[in-house]
């Protein structure tokens, strides 16, 4: 692992060039952020002056204390002299927030700024990044300005408009990183580094396209990489890629390689936003999600749905032992189905869920529940989530319903228990998950 | 058409066979819901008594009026013989709610059943049937308990329990139907209907199987149909099979040719529940979804994805003549997109929003805009909500993110603004209904 990854991702004194109390500005914001959380910042903008009550220095050379890392927000033709200065200062992290290079079409001057990074041994993340936020040490060199709190995701990004709609989606991240146009730091170093990142639990990439020199490497280290990793690939059919930034030397045009080098990766690759942060959500929370399930419904229809949508998606269901079936006629009408899905039929009150969870409790041929739940006339919405929450093993629960469902939504919304409003939406993620 | 469904779902007085004061019962929600509605409703029980303030008749030959429909909520095996009675009454129409017919196997009595509603000149819904909701004419005969307002979506559904999911979670339907076990009326007889229903905009069925008998008219009713109708079939698995109930003879249990026969009837087949209702929310509220997308995004990496989306789901782009990106040029920095995806950067205001729209309501090179809106740090998310809603087209927004786009989707809420948290969701959704 390039070791400055880590001493970027964990600075302790920043450096804002573009410092300046235009709101409008990411130098405003980035500032405000460090400042806010209490990082001890210091803003570099030729004018000079004051923002948020602290002095800004016209030159970093002004600065007495030894900084970590530089945030540079300036216009991209003023970034290769802030890296020889910062350089002189002996800084060794930047992050170039500034556009303006490669997704503009100036492939020759993004070329300049990787070789120059290089060149004075300086960890660069960028150009165009929108920075990035690590909860655990509240830095946030974004310009995000909700909260975060503290979670088991991290998130690496090739977008950092995606980034913003991401966190403000998802709140709670153990790291979120904008990579940019990664003339330096590439995915590769970031995953090796969130590897080892004891507070990670899973991994999310958002990518665009990779650069054929780190094709290798990425493999390498998705291979090696100790947490579970999940990528969504965007840019897939023509008019995708059209749309996507140029990249000189992608891995390749053709759709479909992405997903065979995911594969070979181990990585497991998801079709959308929603799909990718859902999946993620099961491996921040289990373990590992083991064995079959065992699927309990009151509304047959959705029974017959899901199964499907299991057998679709490949996730093994247990297979009902007569033992099993023998215990359950007791609590249940004659008329149930005798096969797994369990339905406990639309008249099922809540005695009865008890009494069918209370034996389910039991037995061990299964490793997490599939619950689906209606608003049936019996149905008592608020005790039958209560039970769910009290189960051992994890729990996917699909509510089909509007205002009837929506108060048990609340309340199953802790570990363990993961809420679907579709059932395919859920097959899907178990599917990705097991 | 059978002038039966006509009459049966609008019938004016009612019978509730089962009538009864147990809360948990079906035969007291119906007869509650049914009194509520200010219909006109006799309960019959061979206990007599009261119910709600009612008295309940011990037989059907006591009531003094010419009664529309019977409604029967007793036990399958006391079901032959209140037909006779309603026969003799000259009641028209039935609806068996009583379970324990062919789906627990006893499908001699379910035939004799069909046969004797042939004979009497029954129209007979059922049995096993959830009942049906005519919203318009202020009709519930279902168990299902909550308001229901007026809509443009009649949901036939082979599922009682989904149904009460789904009425829940819409809302408002112009008419819902639960099929049962269709020894008499199926499916093509309530798609005749709701066709010809001035009140109904879009026609959604859940199909687990349809019987070999009626898999020809099935054909001919739908091509005929005047109104889209959406499908969504369970059962295409064997697992799937196996947790649906066992039907005498389906049209075929191999997985694919119901699609096969859905696309030759002209039916739009659809994955999941949310999918089918989300497709018919835009049958609802635009008679013609036409020609191309014209793609708006303050964020370039959605606009990437949504390419790839509406290229997997075939849904045409406007191409940007030179014309129209010329005028554009004015009004968005030098490094905008200059594509469609029209990509106006993350750092655009309202300002520049009201720009690029002001110029797009001109174009008449597309039929309907996509826009994706991620929170960014200039974002004014509600009055760029509010500027959607006064676009002349149909607007498809994706919105990505938490507590910052939340306030937009209340204001979006409205008709023409389809809104959606996932770009692939929406985009699957404008290709099924376009």
């Amino acid at each position: 692992m390039k070791s400055g990854v880590a001493s970027l991702l964990n600075a302790k004194r920043f450096v804002v060039f573009g410092a300046t109390d235009k709101e409008e500005k990411p130098g405003y914001v980035i500032f405000r952020n460090l400042l806010n959380a209490g990082k001890e910042v210091f803003g570099v903008n030729i004018r000079g002056g004051n923002v948020l009550g602290q002095r800004i220095f016209k030159d970093v050379g002004e600065i007495a204390y030894q900084v970590d890392c530089a945030v540079i927000a300036t216009p991209a033709k003023t970034v290769p002299v802030i890296l020889r200065q910062i350089a002189k200062r002996k800084i060794k992290n930047a992050i170039v927030i500034s556009s303006g290079f490669g997704e503009v079409g100036n492939k020759k001057f993004e070329e300049h700024l990787g070789n120059l990074a290089k060149e004075l041994e300086i960890n660069l993340m960028g150009p165009n990044s929108f920075g990035f936020i690590n909860p655990y040490q509240k830095i946030n060199t974004s310009f995000y300005s909700g909260k975060v709190s503290l979670g088991g995701i991290s998130f690496i990004s090739q977008s950092g408009a995606i980034g913003a709609g991401i966190i403000d989606k998802l709140k709670s991240f153990s790291g979120f990183v904008s990579v940019g146009n990664s003339v330096d730091l590439e995915f590769s170093d970031f995953i090796e580094y969130y590897s080892e990142d004891e507070k990670t639990k899973v991994i999310c990439l958002y990518i665009e396209s990779l650069e054929e020199s780190e094709g290798k490497r990425f493999l390498d280290v998705c291979k090696k990489c100790k947490k579970p990793i999940i990528a969504l690939k965007a840019g897939k059919t023509p008019s995708g890629k059209r749309a996507g930034r140029s990249h000189t030397a992608v891995i390749t045009s053709e759709e479909g390689v992405y997903s065979g080098v995911f594969k070979q990766a181990g990585i497991i690759e998801c079709s959308s936003i929603k799909e990718m942060f859902s999946v993620a959500n099961v491996f921040e929370n289990v373990e590992n999600l083991e064995s079959k399930a065992c699927v309990v419904t009151n509304a047959g229809g959705l029974g017959v749905l899901v199964s499907d949508y299991l057998s679709e998606n490949e996730v093994p269901i247990m297979k009902l032992e007569s033992r099993l079936e023998k215990r359950l006629d007791k609590v249940l009408p004659y008329n149930w189905s005798h096969n797994n899905p369990i339905d406990i039929l639309g008249d099922a009150d809540f005695a009865r869920e008890v009494d069918v969870f209370k034996i389910l409790e039991k037995e061990k041929s299964f490793g997490f529940y599939v619950v689906l739940l209606t608003p049936q006339h019996m149905t008592e919405i608020k005790k039958s989530a209560k039970l769910l929450t009290m189960l051992r093993r994890p729990v996917f629960v699909c509510l089909l319903g509007g205002d009837k469902v929506d108060v048990a939504k609340n309340i199953l919304d802790r570990e363990n228990i993961f809420v679907f409003d579709d059932p395919k939406e859920m097959c899907e993620v178990i599917g990705k998950a097991i």
